[in-house]
């Protein structure tokens, strides 16, 4: 099984930036707790970070015809592009969205997703663990 | 370590109600489920539903003295009522949401959660699932 | 062929509440009024009043095992009650709303019904008629 | 006693139109099936259909002076038409809003009514029964 | 100087109508104070009532070729009709928007008037006044 | 009969200010033509012009007690005095709402009067004129 | 004279939760100091708490055969209730409204009360003292 | 191959109204280039004017069962008619939607259309060529 | 200890103004009224009235330094003045906002206060007496 | 005469994507069916796709000097991007938008575009059509 | 060249009213240092402030005649004068408009102003900088 | 001291697109003035400009480790990109929001900024101006 990791927007400075919303690991410490969760269920992870729109749109698309599923944090585009919904809706593969922080509970502009709707489930507010517990989902859903 | 899992308005119907939406288990098989994985983890559940507002605010109160966490799915009061939010608000204990389906996927009105900004976290969208995942976050939280 | 006639929040007041909006008959006449259309129809009918929600959700679900449909006016939770919602979509036996009052001609906040879209069809604004009508338009329905 | 009958716009192509929302049963049928309970009430019914907001208008009037009430299906005009919403308020017969569908479980735009608020009672949603409903409310008004 | 009258929906029915809004006076003796204070003018006035929306349009366009202005009373089309909007918008002859109630202190839905903006000017609240305030402005307009 | 004239926030700019909205005439220009009508229909009025909102009000006060009407061109705070609706409906004597341009064919936030519903009537749109005309309306007001 | 004080939801906690709020004294602290004053003033109190929206609605319906007057602290459902709204509009004794906390600094959500409007009047943000304040206005209500 | 081209409120005087948005040739030249292309791909057009609602709705009800496509330009009734909306979603044959200048770079109340997600298609803003476009359009759409 | 108490605009109109919702009673009276409860409490009051904004902004930066609190009824002022909220915000000393009537009863546009979220507390709906009770709430908030 | 055409986000799955609302035909059989057109019309094209917003603009910039129009179908960005409209805004070359599918019948944030009131017109729905009729009536525009 | 800076609502308490945001320096202190820079740019500048919104506008049309510029902090009647903003757009001589906080990250009611629009320019956030800057941005723009 | 300029989305266009709004010097004139003031000022400036919007999440990403400062005018992503924002709020050196129009008196889609309440200030309007305004305001802010 094959399982897809793409982070998005700001992503890369994790672990440097609002320290008292996102914890002090950074995006390499994410990768490493996860690789070990996926060798535990026996997947194979691919794990990118970028802040264009557009690429997160091309490894939708790559995803799609190399992967089993997709866990994304598509942070700041989550709230405001169409075109990365479009791309979830045109491919066939599961979409996790998740988030490190509770969207919820921050900014009135931060409430709204429009990648919500067209991906399998959410999973917002645990920290690294909502990326940990995406795989989890997704092994399942795949696996059925 | 004890989590109180509370389910709210109609649930009782599961496995009855709208299977297109909810599959064909009932909440008798859910709790089976949620059991079986808090044995795994040494955790003692507690499992309510109720059809009524005031009776998970109560329960929100009881858990904050005997529980160390809960998992909350309040059905439709998730959508309508400041009462339950302020229940979580006012406990010490966390809590956090989980959803059957993806609410973000059906009709608008379910869009608004007046809980979410209160909870730690909300797990969305995976059957039955939602729940476990729910159960390993909270065993997380709790832990630490 | 049975009816269950459910009414809910401050109907027991009827008679003595607003008789310049709601006449100056009480609940026992209007159960009394519908016994008797119910008879020459061959109807049994079950006549409820709860001031709760959750009472009226109760009510539904039974209504579903052991009634043939529902004559509901839910009050005020008309409004409000997403839960009761939920409840009319989750069985399978149709539900008529009634309104004693032409709800359209009364304050903003009533004229939205979370009810309306999930019942089979509304009756407004005849007064105790509003029920008999109900009545008939529910025999048709559940004869076919 | 006397009552108008007034179908708006595009209900001449009942029966051919949307069948899965209106039936395959036309104007013809419902003028038979309302005359014949017309009959059995001793009821005269007039019965007339237009596709023009001014000639709705127009009939709204000429109902004023040579009939005892209005049974009115505005079709469309319900949405848009405050002009036939003064007209019947500027007459002194009753008026009762019916509907073949239930609009509230149709496209945001058919929810607002700028009749209900001047109409003495809605019907909605029950076919052609919600006209024989009509009628009957109406006898029942116009009697007392 | 050549002045044409349109009166719109229901004011046929001035004097009749809501007279705590509009008086008791009817549209024939609003003709005879127009045509006396006209006369004393020198103006010859054109006076027309209709309740159909494209008959006011009709009339627009005549008056383009046959009159010097307009005053303009289109009842609730006011409210509605973005095509009379455009009639006054394409015609080079002045309109004044008139109405015999305070339309400020009645409904919100009469708050806004598609009209006014294309209008030269508005007089509303006068009673018959109106008219005959907007027979001297226009003569004004006119001469000059 | 005595009518004050109060003109609001920068009408003393009247002739130097926007000339294609508001012509080259001066405010002592209106109070000439005013005076002169006025001395036609044997009205003795009183001038003022204020950019103060509380100047406002007490003139309104102050006219209630030594005047018999009120023609009022609020300027700005026609949009968004509240206080200067208040004292209008606090006064027994009439008050007519001018503007020397058609206000609803500026920026939105001019299409609302706080003072409109509370006044008797409004004119709008025809330059000095507007004043001369609420002149001879107040005058049929105040005379009957 | 009789008085039923009525505390909603969430109100059991007062004292445990959110300190910075509503401070650390409880409900019995708060029933102490308004037995304390109602001796003094010779009022007989009745007090209860109850996390249940239809208790509510039972009680003020209660209250209006037993007691001369009501305060109301409906918690949450202040903001989200049209069936105590309903309960309290039907009802023939005043009841004042009353919130330890000054709601409009809070959320947004909290500054909307549909019970507001239907009360004789409201006090808030003034701690334990906002009940008694609230009994001498009703004392003061009731004698007269 | 049978077309009907509709033209709604105002467009008689297209040529006269508005040159700078609308050109200066008239109707006629409009049917002449239509007629030209028609004859080329070998279709026989039916030509209309109307700026009645309801004829519009007449014209469509007729087409259906006289011709193969409607080419409709509605005018101003695009933005406020239901009726015709309606019209349109009843019939069997494709319409066009067509309009002669961009309506998206006009006024915000003509942005919004109720006949275009009803329609085929929509072509706006290339003047009369909008027509010509949309007769090649639906001899395409008619042909398959 | 002193306490300024404001009366804003077109309260000098007390017991003129609207006396079916205000009553009979004067400014003068009020005075009265507070300077009695005020000796009994051992306070001294200045009493003001003014129409002027800005006069009341004034007010309040005196009383910064020459009074121990403020007790306001700022009139319309309240629903549009974000001035003399800020003055509020600016001192640090206490302010009570007190209205006569029950302002969430009255018109949409006076739910609304800019001066709530800014004082210590509210009171409203009681006549005279908010401003009494006021007085006494402003006593024991100073007093600790 | 050289054209550009510009396709947006996502239209590399052309042919794959939602076959129900796109069709089974790929971007190269569009660039086919537009060349041939293209040798017909003696017009040069380019074709280009891409999923990037800025990559758009780039190429909008570039056509402003090497063609003489541009055809954009900018897919998801045409409802989010102010940029494309800036760019579109700020050449001088005339630029038409165009949609496969009726994106007025499609979800409601699809119904606003920011191209639409910058470009010269517009044609949505009829598949591959659009495009080829945008390059007739581009053809139209640049040969004038 | 002359230069006069206006200072609106609540300003006169600089460095008094919470220092967190306007800093600790007093409205003495900003025109001390106005006046040094203005020196050395051989500017001659007046200096007011008011919490009166009519002396604003007083102040802007004597400044007319009188400077060459305006500076002006309105305070809070930056969000609420539709009269002051007149005021600017009737004058011939530039405004700039500044604030000492950054008012975009206040509150929501402070994000609108009805000056930017008719003001030259704007400088926010700066503390007295954003004057110090104003001036030297006026100075380039009267000079030229 | 080291301060980067960010120009974004069609910024590279300045001096050939619309020039009655942004004049006719280009960017490169913008990067010899703000040269020439950085040399007086002993500054050392970068200066960039790019389309992409993830582009200006790098610059911003990379100043935070290279320049004490950044002046920012991301074009049209002011308005709808919250992934900019966050780059800013995520990084702790200054960042100055400039505009060289007035966006306040464009269109309002321009009025809102996502980043103008993450920024230090706004200065906006003054043409090139704008940016040597902000360099000196950068300049005194990194240096304290």
């Amino acid at each position: 099984m094959k399982i897809l990791v793409i982070n998005g927007a700001n992503l890369n400075l994790l672990g440097k930036r609002n320290p008292e919303i996102y914890g002090s690991f950074t995006l390499l410490d994410l990768q490493t707790k996860m690789t070990s969760l996926a060798n535990e269920l026996n997947i194979e992870i691919g794990f990118e970070q970028t802040n264009s729109e557009s690429k997160i749109i091309d490894l939708i698309h790559f995803a799609n015809d190399n992967f089993d599923g997709i866990i994304l944090n598509a942070g700041a585009y989550t709230h405001t592009s169409i075109a990365i919904r479009d791309a979830i809706e045109a491919i066939e593969k599961p979409v996790i969205e998740v988030h490190i922080s509770n969207i919820f509970s921050r900014e009135e502009f931060r409430h709204h997703s429009y990648i919500s709707s067209v991906s399998v489930g959410i999973i917002s507010g645990f920290g690294f663990n909502s990326y940990l517990l995406a795989l989890r989902a997704l092994y399942d859903i795949v696996k059925n």
